[in-house]
């Protein structure tokens, strides 16, 4: 069994996988597999790569780090060779790739379970279990809470799934983001039918009702005019005097790593949640790959 | 003990390899060693530096990873300075060079067991005993089988061990590849007349009497010519019209990576072994690793 | 509890890291901690970075290793921002940075027990550690000791550490090093007034009353006009000749790389350990995990 998008699971099995994760966060579970697992990142990393190594290693396993630059894939290897080859060293592989489908292809290549830790624009499922898992630890539910969700909703890896999970799970959802960079509203449409959810959009930078704050980056380069890129940022940063009127226990989340889009005296506000949220990353992957691995021995 | 070259080991040593390779593979020895193995590679790598740091893995040991970029070499530390600095942090070094002779530098240099993970064009004796374990496991035997090797014989790293291993265990050998590639003629004549053999060449692609075809890089930097590389890279692919009339259980092999020596359609051919024999890679390196610490408690 | 500077310590507490360490050395004590060691180089290390790899695998323990090319400082991460995330990962962090003070700011950033690995011309505690073991363990004792320091120990990172600990250990120091690169002489005034120590300072490379003589690197990069640095390397390189009156059990060290300092043919002079002291690098890094995470547990 993959890991490639999170629609490939339903919501029984993303709740499975999160009382899972309650259970490896408490330190419940105590596993000690005999198992090796390799990750992959054609893209650099320091969350995700370091934190699956450190989920494998409190599994028990250990892990092999495969880095493009001291590879064959300078001699001209194709992807796929260069993944059947790794496979037969490996039982579990997390690949994170700048081309979007290429852990689905991965997946279908080889018999080993695949985890996408990020292809492109597109899939990055296990940050959403992440941030599922961090709401619901830090406010006891998801389901009907005010989550908005600002930044870049466009190109941001992460949204797509979120708000699909999000939807999924019964959260109210309030999108705000600069003109130009709104969530595909494709994908707001899909979501509301198949969740009969209703998706607000708007424009201020005002939370007052939100339980949840999930702040994106805004990439310069998305633009074509730097100072409007600047002038964008700096409208669109997330600053104390924006959480004046806010809920007491507001909750303020980022996929990190941040640049500009928070101003540094939040990080010692008590709501800022998003080093705790980047912590979750271990026990959680702990739980994909156990989640991963049961599976792969039962079936 | 070192492992620098396959004229380091006599027939029966090399059958010893193999029979604890076939041990390894099958999972019936089950070792946890308390030792560390360091993979020290000077040029890019995936196949054999992975493969080693599994192979580590599978017998309870751990790795520690050099490379040159990150390393003081860079600030102007001589080679056997840095070998004799890391023999002090592991039990085993795996040496990948460019530079011919460095793994025989190594292991003069220091007390632990040096393995040679290639040398420039010289050597690359584990890469020759996985190809000797891939042939007796698909085939059964490697003597008077016909093993035709095809490509680029001159510089291919594993060809002059191979064939000298090939030679030994009395297989059948057919050489085919471009003007101005050709095998060392001092290496076939050594070998015929220490292992009364006969090797053959011919220049066209059939391979109706082959039992085992090795399929070599032709790197297009080897020509002054790039029009003349293409020409020859094109007349000497492998493609599914050259299968026609073989045999039905004819064996494919390659070391990996292939660019162009092999068209995709083969990899679905059942032929095709080149991924098994990637595979092949951990046990054969576990056997090789046990073999050397084992002569090594046993001095 | 960090280490971040040898002044943390006070003598009796370096007296039990060397102790430990010698235990460590001699494999007296066995630990096996299920516990993982992040190294954080942003700078090129061999040493450091292996050998405090190798120390966690010998206490049972398995490491994360990164680096800033695969990491999202390149998008313009915090460096707090990177520590606070991998301090989730991690129970001990190894930080080595080429800026001066960092260990310190990431120390005081988390809470998990950090380790400076070097940071800039300041510290590095843990070689000084080292330096103290192989003259303890080589000559018995440090106190009254006759200890030549030469080369450049303006900025040699761990002269000043070095010479503050010989300092206290009671050591005689004499430093010998080019015009121009002297010792900081605010640190020679506070170490005697401190310790009661007399430091003298003379030109001529004689070495006949010194027990230990430490070679520092001298590089190019510190003189303005290269042919005067050429000239003050070659007049301040240690060579056979210097060793003609020397005492016979003098011990030679170097914190290595050497790259021009010492004349090759010296190291097979077995008044060379600086190999040897390379090697303690494992145990006495050990030794202060061991000591930092032991306190951890009984605060």
């Amino acid at each position: 069994m993959n890991l490639i998008s999170i629609r490939d699971l339903d919501k029984k099995e993303i709740e499975k996988i999160l009382d899972l994760s309650e259970e490896m966060a408490a330190g419940k579970i105590k596993r000690k597999y005999d198992k090796i697992l390799a990750t992959l990142f054609f893209e650099p990393s320091t969350r995700t790569r370091l934190s699956f190594q450190a989920a494998a290693l409190r599994l028990g396993m250990s892990y092999l780090d495969f880095s493009p630059e001291t590879s064959s894939l300078k001699k001209g290897e194709t992807f796929t060779d260069t993944i059947k080859v790794i496979s037969g060293y490996a039982d579990v592989l997390v690949i994170r790739h700048p081309k979007e489908g290429t852990a689905r292809l991965a997946g279908d290549a080889i018999e080993k379970p695949v985890i996408n830790g990020g292809d492109g624009g597109n899939q990055h499922p296990t940050q959403t279990l992440i941030d599922l898992f961090t709401i619901r630890k830090t406010k006891g539910k998801i389901s009907n809470l005010n989550v908005s969700l600002l930044g870049d909703l466009k190109h941001a890896r992460t949204m797509q799934s979120l708000v699909y999970a999000l939807a999924m799970f019964g959260a109210k959802i309030t999108l705000i983001s600069p003109k130009g960079l709104e969530l595909d509203p494709t994908l707001i449409k899909e979501v509301e039918e198949k969740f009969d959810a209703k998706i607000k959009t708007k424009s201020e930078l005002s939370f007052n009702d939100a339980d949840v704050l999930y702040v994106c980056r805004i990439q310069e380069e998305r633009f074509a005019d730097p100072y409007e890129a600047k002038r964008i940022k700096e409208q669109f940063m997330l600053k104390s005097e924006h959480l004046k009127n806010t809920k007491k226990d507001l909750v303020i989340l980022s996929p990190l790593p941040k640049i500009n889009e928070i101003s540094h005296e939040i990080d010692a506000n008590n709501k800022a949640k998003y080093f705790e949220q980047a912590h979750y990353g271990v026990p959680v992957r702990m739980a994909i790959i156990d989640y991963l691995l049961g599976r792969q021995t039962r079936n």
